[in-house]
């Protein structure tokens, strides 16, 4: 049953370096290597490159869309949500999933990260941003020096429910 | 690849009569049957029943989920997406499809059934509200009289995108 | 304190006939005279004429709008809500009102009306939908001959919180 | 008219530091004294403590809702939106505001802030979040000294719209 399998959302930017495209198409390839299904918003950049590394390998992947259609998809998306919400379906994005994998980004996935966080996900990080908190260095977000290693962090610190 | 396959929600109460339920779980397995991925609110009852009837024929289901937990689906969704906005997912529930069944249902059901009328997704109708606007028969909601002919309806009527 | 002030919602199409436009114009000057806030959708047909009735009577309008943007408020919202949610923002417009007047209405209407019903909010008609529940008439829809029966019906039967 | 006033949004967290309860009473005070409408998540904390320094100088409050009822609203909330929605509020808290001023805060204020940058919604920051984006600081949080320099500065760089 599918159910069992680890649900883990990569978050990052429509418009990535070459560098973190490279990063989430490993990404994707490694989660699904590893029977993990994919979560992300639906759309480009980051989004389609962990979703195009995961088709690769035969992955299931999930992208929640913030408009009115699923056309919006990129092409590696099999299970399109549409939820016509804007921005406020990131929060079913990273609430859909039982870790985080953040590479790069802007607010969007800054705003991604905090949801999460705040629901108690663990969110790991490639190349993101790093938060201080009135003047403190707040480590929360996991660092991780490759796609392999955010991978195992994020199967390992998935949480149970 | 799965996004080519048809994407249909049933929706209903949680509470159905045993009639409602016996008609949802064979629109479920006529759903998987036919190749078709079954989009529901994730919770019991009429949900539950086609979520029954769809595993059982080795389908795909997905639960667009109300709350903050994946526990909370019943136990033969697969995909639970996780939205924690309350009854605002129901919007989602209906555009994530290209048609919608309604089986029996409440005021939550009724809200399914107007968004996706809004949203111009067509509503198969089997035991379920009937409309009339400033005293005019509203016939939007597509009867049948049968699972089967609920899951040929909304097939045949699918829309495109 | 404002707080100690009815809010009442008023719900109807962006394009009514000219019968509904001037009894939602004067549903808004009654609801205002009365010292209630109206609460609405933000944007135009019978929330614009509403919120014109309650403006020339010196009423508090608030407009919880689907977009991004509060330009898309009509002239006469005086508290504009962006909320960048799309039709999930009728669940919003319905929840925050302690009673709920239907006046014509398309199927973006009927959401409101059914997420008003499944929340407890009582909800008053004017010229709007009728609703049969599996052929059983369905009369939780509270009729009024007029837009003063309206107002008197919703104000009586707010909701204490 | 009310909407020709300026929206200002206060977030923060739910439990601040006394200095930062100061802090946030300060700010509702000034804003109110300045004629500018107070937009909040509605709560405690930070929330309230604006809400009680705008009320004090006879400001108008609104307080957009996480839960289903409106006797959640700390009692300095004059208008009180209920979402239902959960943490997806807070797109509508910041997205309803022409600037943001943060006080302090945890997850949901960094998501908060998070999703204003996004919209292009200047945000003054006091005693909160810093940020840095793959090791580069970003400085897109305005920093204030204290509670009237923040409120000069919202009130300047508030959005036309």
């Amino acid at each position: 049953m599918t159910s069992k399998k680890k649900f883990i959302a990569v978050i990052g930017g429509s418009e990535p370096s070459a560098e973190e495209a490279q990063m989430a198409e490993k990404v994707g390839r490694e989660l699904a290597k590893r029977g993990a299904i994919l979560v992300c918003g639906g759309l480009g950049g980051v989004m389609e490159a962990a979703c195009r590394g995961a088709q690769s390998e035969g992955g299931l992947t999930i992208g929640i869309l913030p408009g009115e259609s699923r056309q919006a998809a990129n092409p590696y998306i099999q299970i399109p949500i549409v939820t016509g919400m804007g921005y406020a379906r990131n929060v079913a994005v990273v609430k859909s999933a039982q870790a985080v994998i953040a590479i790069g980004g802007s607010y969007g996935t800054l705003s991604e990260i905090s949801h999460a966080l705040q629901s108690g996900i663990p969110v790991i990080g490639l190349n993101t941003w790093s938060l201080s908190r009135n003047g403190q260095p707040d480590n929360s977000i996991i660092p991780a020096q490759n796609s392999v290693e955010a991978v195992d962090k994020a199967l390992n610190l998935a949480t149970k429910e």
